[in-house]
């Protein structure tokens, strides 16, 4: 029996184990976004710590203006087995609108679904589920072997959700102790329950907040309506021109310098067949949005976008209220894809909005979040030997994907410390991340921790 | 000496008895949007019916299924005078945010300011001191001539401030009570605090909330952006089409029928040298919106509006969620002119807005108010007489104005019953209507009351 067998075997019989320490970390509502949960992020942080040292890692918490970063090392066999960094993050989105949750969002259960069973929980697969596979499998290794079979860093922060403020600092301040050779990262999807995927595209993201203010007070429509500017009306004649009728983003140069996927990788992700229609009729919906002359894989992965993701201004209650305000406000996001330059969508998007301002109108743009668009190289021998370990757990090649969305650490990790990442993860697409109940299926979790298993031992041999 | 002479002596010497009733009104927190003021609305209208009788009226307080309404008769002299309907309205707006007042909403103080003595009070103006003022000009006529010098019918609801829902039941159980030959309004401004006005335009109101849905759940903008309908993008694009850049109104037969003001009208309102850029600096701004090719007192009185009074969807806390919400809102109104069909402007907005639906997008349009703008000939008797009592007053005839404003009463008056009113308001535009500090002009209430006292003598004379 080889030691990956023996990790295995132990994991397989310690799988109630497991589940019970998912589910202490799922019970911590460390919600980085809401700074009364700043007690519930300090304290996941020092669980994870904890379940760290109790496998052989020397562990520390690191402070930051925000909320503390864990890192962890194990020096592993020593010999010339690469240095492994795995990147986690403990904190979670709001779980608001808690009414729409069909069971309390911070008391994970176990239920029953069309793959088995899941686990219902805010955080469940985002990503304390991704973390904790990761974990569990560095646990198996502990167990069998003293220890991971490589040299392991860890790396697991507190603000993931929120853009990352403080991540690049403790980067850049700690890069001696976290330059590893390669970062396994679980934070992406599989390609379906049975086939395993590794993302080497990733979206970046530009996101913002735009006030918008007009009169010194609040009028009223009737004494004021057809001479006073109302800042609503502005914001929704602003906001609406920036997509076309072709699903064409107009802000000024907001296409230039988009790196085309290469042909053979287009074509690719055209043998995998995916249905929109399904994905679509998964969610309500039947008709896509986005540029009508690129195939779905290109608008979700190799196209940017923009999505107002909140606005709010003047009456919201019951009833009616003829009020003018004094202010509007919204929330508008881009994705990103590799060639654009975050600074420039910004520049882009103030001048689209000046041009469009009204006179008498003050505009305030803040950024929270800038990364560009990533794409990983996907012939290094980090990656073939991943691609191995995952055939051997699922019995076919995983496929080499892209990812919709923006992991900002892979760019960080990249930029501050010149490492490529392998993102490996075993979510689904109907996980609802960010939304109501929220789920792991058990299956991608186990199957994930046996993969992460296959994995370090993959990884460590020369 | 004349019976008005006779009448304007009296309330002149009875000037700190006026106040003290005056007050003991105000001191009555009859806010009729708070069902915890229930009690204070039931006792405002003891209060009024009892000031009533102590002038020779048989009151009668009828219950509605809101708060109750006082109407109350008085027979005149008899002969051929006319009958005189007077409206107004005992409650109030909520007094918050109370922070803001310099002295407590329902504890009425006198003050000096630049006009000389000014009472603050929630409702000082809006509506109980103006309708303090023309009962202190019947109890002036009474304590004079033992009554009123014509029939007069006085009507006072309380619920004005939540949409008066109940009145239109009430006008039509007790028509044959009610139908006088005009009704006489106090609850509008003057032009200047030296010039008086009289309302001859009311603008309509049309005000519907739209509700917008996409996909069945909040999506993740990575995982979805690209390909699911965003439907705050949508309603952004639909309401931002609304107004075109000329300040035009887009909806499908939206101007139709608008019976524009007769040029001896407009070359009035020329005449009046209305300073809109004062207007507008006195709310921070310096740009009029609306119709690039109309007058200022075009726009405010005869020209109809569309302004979005609120707007929310997504995510609105701080900083930032990639959220693509399943829906978006808004609440808009459109201030209506005389010709104007309310049921046409709803059924354009739904054109509207159904014309520009994507398709996954489902929209529901709840309607809140509809009321067409009123205009009232200005050639009448009526008014003849009422300019002839105010240019008594203030040695200058009065303005004859329009008001953006709508107040519903006057179309329900003219409907259920055939009653033109007269509105003739002593507001001044800096009164704080609806807001804190709301305050009336003692030197507006005193010459409001001798006008009211002329009026009357006005009116009864054949």
């Amino acid at each position: 029996m080889s030691m990956i067998e023996k990790a295995l075997a132990h994991a397989e019989a310690g799988l109630d184990g497991a589940r019970e320490r998912w589910f202490d970390l799922l019970r911590i509502p460390s919600i980085s976004a809401n700074p009364a949960h700043a007690g519930d992020c300090a304290h996941a942080a020092d669980w994870v710590a904890a379940r760290l040292r109790d496998i052989g890692f020397t562990a520390a918490i690191h402070a930051t203006p925000g909320h503390p970063v864990v890192i962890a090392h194990h020096p592993g066999p020593g010999g010339n087995a690469p240095h492994v960094l795995f990147y986690g993050h403990y904190d979670v989105q709001p779980a608001d609108p808690l009414e729409l949750w069909d069971s309390a969002p911070f008391d994970p259960v176990l239920i029953d679904g069309p793959h088995g069973k899941r686990v219902v929980a805010r955080g469940a697969v985002d990503d304390k589920g991704q973390t904790m596979m990761w974990l569990e499998a560095l646990r198996a290794w502990h167990a069998v072997a003293g220890g991971p079979p490589c040299r392991v860093t860890v790396l697991v922060e507190g603000e993931e959700e929120v853009g990352s403020p403080n991540l690049d600092d403790v980067l850049e301040a700690r890069a001696a102790e976290l330059r590893a050779d390669v970062a396994v990262i679980s934070d992406t999807n599989m390609w379906d329950i049975n086939t395993p995927a590794i993302s080497t595209r990733l979206r970046g993201l530009v996101y913002a907040q735009i006030d918008l203010r007009a009169a010194n007070k609040d009028l009223h429509s009737g004494l004021f309506g057809g001479s006073a500017l109302n800042p609503i009306n502005a914001l929704t004649r602003i906001l609406g021109e920036i997509t076309d009728d072709q699903g064409r983003i107009q802000l000024p140069g907001f296409y230039e310098g988009i790196a085309e996927p290469p042909p053979e990788v287009l074509k690719q992700w055209q043998a995998l067949g995916f249905d929109e229609a399904a994905f679509l009729r998964g969610i309500g919906l039947s008709v896509p949005v986005g540029e009508k002359d690129r195939s779905a894989l290109e608008r979700l992965w190799a196209r940017p976008t923009a999505d107002i993701n909140g606005i709010w201004g003047g009456y919201m209650g019951e009833g009616s209220k003829t009020v003018i305000p004094a202010e509007a406000h919204a929330k508008i996001s881009f994705r990103l894809v590799p060639g654009q330059e975050p600074a420039q969508i910004i520049a882009g998007l103030r001048d689209f909005i000046v041009d469009r301002l009204p006179e008498d109108a003050r505009v305030s743009i803040q950024v929270f979040s800038t990364s560009p668009g990533i794409e990983i190289a996907s012939d290094s021998p980090f990656v073939r030997k991943a691609e191995a370990a995952l055939a051997a757990e699922y019995g076919r090649a995983p496929v080499l994907q892209g990812c919709g969305g923006s992991i900002p650490v892979v760019e960080s990790l990249r930029r501050i410390l010149g490492l490529d990442s392998l993102l490996i993860g075993f979510g689904l697409e109907d996980d609802q991340v960010h939304s109501p109940n929220e789920k792991f299926e058990w299956r991608c979790f186990h199957q994930g921790m046996r993969s992460h298993i296959r994995l370090l031992g993959a990884l460590a041999q020369g």
